[in-house]
């Protein structure tokens, strides 16, 4: 197919979100072909995060409509644009909502995966290149969503977005890598990093926050408590090596106090993983003086204000925030589905639905209810 | 004189503070022998650092009088209770506010220094032993200050509080290394950690900050920018290698706004020496996101709310607090005096003024006025 449709536009299936809220519809849309350092990928399988929600809910944001959202998928390079010599058509490939260009100082840094010119942008509409959307439907621009849009049969992506994988990966399970289960994941081995025996918690048992339990696990941690307000979570994460539940609801005293007597004075490590300011502010509350460390992986508000008091900071504790597990996501994905092909990493367990494409709306229902975790949209059904 | 004394009351001469904010009062006071695991030490010198005259000034607090405060200091074991085996009478040691059992989780914790039995407790007026002070006035208790007290010509202490140190070094020059200096060198060190070349705010150039300036430095920081509000500090601050100043006042936008435009985004480390609410959210919005680091130093006060958006954690950064620039006493004080011994590490321009103990008051005035950095006050004197 590459051969005969390079340089052309392509039309295709695309789920078309025309306004804050409503169901998705299914357009056929226009593909522009990729055009300087850009690549456009034939999406197989792609899945829906609690981002993808958030900012289709859009609530109190600036709205960015018609749009397609999508950005956890896996795909075949259909054709490449000027310059792009990573990548060649029939290359497998995981779209990334968080971009590595290789030469900025934060590509450069051993620390950061906050890339200068890719870095998560969910304002933005447009490719970087021409300021304009590769997408259209009677010469009518759709935007595009955190570079990636993979919730169309075709999407164009800047090259710094998309990490190569091995062909022999299965798409319609490693798409899951593309960001969730990476977020969850790294957020605990490259960021919390748990000691072996240590005990962590996990606020927010959905994909992600199952994935930051995965990686206490591989990390060897003797406790993982896990943290939600929604109790059906509780079976799902049993395998997951949750060792312990706690329901906020259940109890009449903040949860980071509950936390504290289960443990001694509190947890080693804490992950948050649900985009709820209470959760931040208790995750960090609920960590251990003198060496406790807490991470934000959920998406905030516009309004919302982390508050404590200084002396919880004083007190020798850390909290620090991460995008994407802190993964560099050309440099380092490749490895992580390395992971699942050797056995280290389980992502069955995370694929709990799958609906074909002409029923994508029943996922974002299965996220609103908070069932399941993820749903698996396959392209050519 | 140690044999003399060794067991009887001693009676000797103390600064007693009898009332919140009030001019302190040498008075004759009756020192009793240490108990078992206690230490009694002839202090030959002490300075003072801004947690006693915060503590002294009592402001919002529940207040403990009369009290005898100062804890940074130097000096002379007189004679040792019951079980104590690591110091003898003569040994040369420093007094800590956070001490070190060396049995706990924190002192057994690489992280940690906040040892469970001595960390620093600001409202405790007695000795753990027997809940009990040591000193007394014609038979009124006279309280205890962070387990040091040493604004007495001899004072008693948990030996756990207590760093045995070098004999050779000069004890008017390494008492400031008891509690401001080596809380500053320690807290970039030891905490910050910033990489040379790297570009590092400090926030409040007293010698706390001055020390952590002294500390980025000796990391090969490129560019120290200091920040005060009192621009008289900026001369002396000339001496410790501080590259550039920022006097928040002389600027109509947020001082974490200039301090990103001055470093294209943002700062690599922070460390906040001030003890004001303000300047803690300022030097963790400083820090340059995917990579900066702020770390807190000064004690806040009781009503403050840290209080910042989650997106600016969310962005990689990350912020810490330090008490003792993470140095546990016992252990790492001794080879922080060996700095000094070696010349790494220069105490002399720390030292501005120099009173004798019979005009202590001056000393808080110094302080309360922001000149200098460290009085040194002289007990024989
Ligand atoms: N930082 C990143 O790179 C990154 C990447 C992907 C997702 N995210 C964010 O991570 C979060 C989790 O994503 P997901 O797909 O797993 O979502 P999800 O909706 O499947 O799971 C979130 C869970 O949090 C629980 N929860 C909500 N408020 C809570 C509270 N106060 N206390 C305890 N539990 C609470 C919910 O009941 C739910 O089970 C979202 O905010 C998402 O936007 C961030
Ligand atoms: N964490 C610890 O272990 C530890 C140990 C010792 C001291 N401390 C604390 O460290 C702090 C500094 O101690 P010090 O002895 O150097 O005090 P200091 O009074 O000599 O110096 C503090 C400096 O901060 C400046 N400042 C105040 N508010 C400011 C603001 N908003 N912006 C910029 N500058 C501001 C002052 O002008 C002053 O120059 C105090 O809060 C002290 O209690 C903490
Ligand atoms: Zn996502
Ligand atoms: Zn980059
Ligand atoms: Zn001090
Ligand atoms: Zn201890």
């Amino acid at each position: 197919m590459s051969s005969t449709t390079a340089g052309q536009v392509i039309r295709c299936k695309a789920a078309v979100a025309w306004e804050a809220g409503k169901p998705l519809v299914i357009e056929e849309v226009e593909v522009a072909p990729p055009q300087a350092m850009e690549v456009r990928l034939k999406i197989l399988f792609t899945s829906l995060c609690h981002t993808d929600v958030y900012f289709w809910e859009a609530k109190g944001q600036t709205p960015l409509f018609p749009r397609i959202f999508g950005h956890e998928a896996g795909g075949i390079v259909e054709s490449v644009g000027e310059g792009v010599t990573d990548l060649k058509p029939g290359d497998h490939a995981l779209p990334v909502f968080t971009g590595e260009c290789k030469e900025c100082r934060h590509c450069k840094s051993e620390e950061s995966n906050m890339c200068d010119l890719l870095r998560i942008n969910t304002d933005r509409g447009v490719m970087i290149n021409d300021g304009k959307s590769r997408f259209s439907i009677n010469g009518q621009p759709i935007y595009h969503f955190v570079g990636t849009s993979t919730f169309s049969e075709y999407t164009v992506l800047h090259v710094g977005s998309v990490a190569k994988i091995n062909p022999a990966a299965p798409l319609d399970k490693v798409c899951v890598l593309s960001c969730g289960i990476s977020t969850g994941l790294g957020a605990t081995l490259n960021v919390a990093k748990p000691k072996k025996g240590s005990t962590v918690a996990v606020f927010g048992l959905g994909a992600v926050g199952l994935a930051a339990a995965e990686g206490a696990r591989i990390a060897g941690a003797s406790r993982i408590i896990g943290v939600d307000l929604n109790a059906k979570r509780f079976d799902e994460a049993k395998k997951f090596g949750v060792t312990e539940f706690v329901n906020p609801k259940d109890h009449d005293k903040p949860v980071h106090e509950v936390l504290a007597e289960m443990t001694n004075g509190g947890v080693d490590r804490s992950i948050e993983c649900t985009g709820s300011i209470n959760a931040m502010i208790s995750a960090f509350e609920c960590v251990h003086d003198g060496w406790g460390v807490a991470v934000l992986v959920g998406v905030p508000n516009k309004d919302d204000a982390f508050k404590t008091h200084p002396m919880n900071i004083l007190n020798e504790r850390t909290i620090k925030g991460t995008f994407f597990g802190n993964y560099k996501p050309r440099s380092d994905l490749p490895s992580v589905v390395e992971k699942y092909m050797n056995k280290e990493l389980e992502l069955e367990k995370f694929i709990t639905h799958e609906v074909s494409f002409s029923e994508i709306n029943k996922a974002f229902e299965y996220m609103l209810r908070g069932e399941g975790l993820r749903c698996i949209i396959r392209m050519d059904a």
